[in-house]
């Protein structure tokens, strides 16, 4: 491809919309570009990094005795009747009537349609396990899409659903499926991915996993145990909280005038904030009522665990004034009836606390929750902080860190079976639910999330695996003919051999062929100049700068191979074996 | 691929609801499984067709220098209202609000985006010509979908965009891409596929064709010139008719009581259907207002043409009681005002005609239309008949066939540049609108019209360029071990060799083993089995039944690969040269 023809433009400033540098680079490259909030149309090079990133999923998924099939965008609303989700998604869930006033859905998953399509297949053991996935279209309605291909409403996606005649068929799969995954981060050039446990949300079932890339720009936060090894979302991180035994104080109501946070009320009487119990308000999203968290001052609320724990959605109260709670000076004592109250894990054996009283500018001290309030029970709705303790080997060495999710895999139980009447004949000739397991990878997400942690102030630098071409040839001074020539010939040479290149004959300044250069980012850069040629030589320069070799013009082109073979080597060694 | 392994069911029973064969067998054949009216998920070997009809439209598109992109599936209403489409395209589009209450579009065609994307590109004469393309999801609330992949509502679609400085260039490039399909279908196997001239519909601009699979199963009429070569589809064929010159006779009412069909009305006068002009009455679809067309009485009127004179579309009147118009007997003499009146072709020069009268039981002979009706015009409306006149080359010869559209190219001028505000700047520095064309192929649609054509009472039979496996290993007695190891070892070889192998080793019975092969439709089967092996040969035969061998067991892998490369060569022979 030359690049005097490349459809695209490509261009200097940095767009003002642009939060993250991936975002801003595939935009300035001519990778892409918006046609409404959330959803973008690619140009040639975004679709060929795409089509690599497919194409090395494929290759993954078919190594896992996986069959690539084609579930619809447009899925009838009864389908998704049958498994509850119709009702219980939120509006990300695209909704609408057909022509003949049917409702329909755009698919944002395909659990559903999997089953509906294996139904009759899957009724006998005997053709247990299998595995169908695609790699397809996808529409969420999202809230609040950011950040390029980060997050949008449009997207690629490889969707896997495995079926199982028991959980540990089930454990074996999704064991390999995770493997599968390792290698493919690794095979397309970010093998720092990692895995962390997660919260299964409105998927289902309990054990899950995604693989985070670590990146500050990242929206999700990881709790991490450098000792032992534990990782975890946040939101399914298990927070352990320590709190010491003293001798109980008697529960005392005092006066704090206009102390309305737990942070001034602790200053005021002079205590730690460790040492408060803290009101956090929240109503029901279905019927707006009430639920009042307790959990010790220092810390915060996670808002999926107390999703989780209440089996609804809630988010922050607006307390009117007729409310029935006292704004700031809210408290576990004398709580107004028609409250859901949850006690967070953390006031588990702490004593002598500070309080709300549930009266203006009153406060208690000297709560001790075991001794004053009846029907204790505790759940652990805290978020993980630095240095809190591991549970998994109960040092104190928690470390947080920001990442991308760019991919997930669930074990989903028979919730999709179960609902939608899946069922088989075992060997007894008892009827069954298969069990599930379903594992997703977001493609546009996974290329940007690459150009955010491998790119410079220039460009992005692909990973030879997924860039859209493994060689740029710039040549410098088109309009001599020797040099010219030379470049012609090199391009044809190495295309032949099937090599992908991107040849820049432009009459051009060098300064602006190599910007386009940079942000097209082919890994492998040639360059053919006047000056190179009075030498005898082309030089070659990765995209990275770690190699920069002149070679005699009659080696160019195999010089560029061992150079690709090199990028490539390095990719290879840090993919880890199959299971 | 091992068949004990292949998800899916195959069955013998035709379901019910397929009238054609091709969706019969692709259901059969565990192609696919619907999951709402005209909307399929399709099976693995169901997307391998799709991937390989895929690879050659790539291949053929990238070598008119297409690059291939991505427009989304969900498009804002606002692009489509700058071409003017959100209002004029009927409720085949669907129509949604986003979350925000915003107007979005499902995709049915991606002129908007095309020119979305490469404004900004196209600025400068410079950069033309450029082709960009993608293979993509569509939907299209179709009121009728029919015939499994044939017509349905979503589909995987190849749409292409040119962009021109000048007509010629258009021209010249429309010619290359016509080239182009005509190799695509070559090369998937039905090289009989036809161009037709065609016409344009909603896409707008003027020239346009039509591929067209001749099949009595199609939907579509094709008007055929075997003389000449003339080829249209009904709905865009040149109407000639012929009358004679003879004495003009006076105009005359005649009683007919209750003559009122044309049929009747001729009998009963004695006249042949020639001489009489007959009354067919529409309604325009905007307002409901009457429209009447005067035709020949041996001739159809064609709406899509009606269509087009208007700039509306139209549907056939329901007259109630009040109608201003006597149903049965409508001329054109003495018609109610506020009718729009339409005379067909086929009445210029026409003499001596019998008509209604506007009177019920009453119609005029001897009616000569310049003689007795004002300001006459005519257009024509009619559609081709059988041993009509050759608008090409003026003989009596058309013949009307039935096809399938499998593909359509436009030349669509500057409808959409023009409207979209899209403009480049010329060698003179003046502002000119770019010249598009577009390109479209459905992939699901040309698989299943294959089939049509390409299939016996046992299945399809798959050209070797797009069938799911090329070869299929039936091992009959595979609980005989040395029959076993023979079928294992020739898979494992052509396997090894890049060959696509589906390997049937389940002990069913070889009635079973042959139907589901035949569903399957590998055109290359390899017969293992015990006196096969006894004479030391495995059989090979082709799925059309053209080729039987018999090759020695150490030459079956070899065999195997020249049957694949004779089908092959046979596709080859019938692929025109790129232009």
């Amino acid at each position: 491809m030359k690049v005097r023809n490349l459809v695209g433009e490509r261009f200097k400033e940095r767009p003002s919309d642009c939060v993250v540098d991936s975002h801003a680079l595939m935009i300035r490259g001519g990778y892409m570009k918006p046609v409404a909030n959330g959803i973008f149309s690619l140009f040639t090079p975004g679709k060929r990094i795409m089509q690599k990133i497919e194409r090395i999923i494929r290759e993954e998924m078919d190594a896992l005795d996986g069959q690539e099939v084609m579930f619809p965008v447009v899925l009838p609303g009864s389908l998704w009747e049958e498994s509850g989700r119709y009702q219980s998604v939120d509006n990300t869930l695209v909704r609408f009537a057909d022509r003949n006033g049917t409702p329909m859905v755009l698919g944002m998953t395909h659990e559903e349609a999997s089953v509906q399509l294996v139904r009759e297949y899957g009724a006998t053991y005997t053709r247990y396990p299998f595995m169908i996935y695609q790699i397809q279209t996808k529409f969420r309605d999202e809230a609040r899409p950011r950040a390029g291909l980060i997050r949008v409403r449009e997207f690629t996606m490889k969707d896997a659903y495995s079926f199982h005649t028991s959980q540990e068929d089930l454990e074996r799969y999704y064991a390999r499926c995770l493997r599968a995954y390792e290698r493919i981060y690794a095979r397309a050039g970010v093998p720092e991915v990692i895995s962390v446990a997660a919260d299964s949300g409105m998927m289902g079932g309990s054990i899950s996993h995604e693989f985070m890339l670590l990146t500050p720009v990242g929206e999700d936060s990881i709790v991490i145990c450098p000792e032992c090894g534990y990782r975890a979302n946040m939101e399914a991180a298990e927070v352990i909280v320590e709190n010491e035994t003293v001798t109980p104080a008697p529960l005392t109501k005092v006066h704090t005038p206009g102390m309305k946070t737990i942070e001034d009320v602790a200053a005021f009487i002079g205590v730690p904030v460790t040492h408060t119990a803290k009101a956090v308000i929240y109503q029901k999203n279905s019927d707006d009522t009430l639920v009042v968290v307790f959990i010790r001052g220092d810390l915060e609320t996670n808002e999926t665990k107390i999703k989780n724990a209440l089996g609804e959605a809630v988010h922050p109260a607006a307390l009117g004034e007729d409310s029935p709670l006292v704004a700031g000076f809210t408290g576990p004592v004398g709580l107004p009836e028609g409250v859901t109250v949850i006690f967070d894990r953390s006031l588990q054996g702490a004593q002598n606390l500070v309080c709300g009283a549930n009266e203006a500018d009153y406060h208690y001290t000297g709560l001790n929750p075991e001794r004053d309030l009846k029907d204790m029970h505790y759940i652990d709705v805290a978020k993980a902080v630095e240095a809190g303790v591991c549970p998994h080997c109960g040092k104190k060495t928690l470390t947080i860190a920001r990442g991308i999710e760019v991919g997930n895999i669930f074990q989903l139980g028979t919730k999709y079976t179960q609902t939608m009447e899946m069922t088989y004949t075992d060997e007894n000739g008892e009827s069954q639910y298969p069990i599930m397991g379903c594992y997703g990878i977001g493609v546009g997400r996974l290329a940007a999330s690459v150009a955010e942690v491998r790119h410079d102030a220039y460009g992005p630098i692909w990973p030879i695996s997924i860039a859209p071409w493994q060689v740029e040839i710039c040549c410098l001074r088109s309009d001599q003919e020797a040099v010219k020539a030379l470049a012609d010939g090199l391009y044809e040479e190495l295309e032949k051999a099937g090599v992908q290149v991107l040849y820049d004959d432009r009459d051009v300044r060098p300064g602006a062929m190599f910007s386009d250069a940079d942000l097209l980012g082919a890994p492998v850069r040639v360059i053919v100049s006047p000056k190179n040629l009075d030498q005898g030589v082309v030089e070659i320069v990765t995209r990275d700068k770690q190699i920069t070799v002149k070679a005699p013009v009659a080696e160019a082109a195999a010089e560029v191979r061992r150079v690709m073979d090199t990028l490539q080597k390095a990719i290879d060694e840090k993919v880890p074996e199959r299971l």
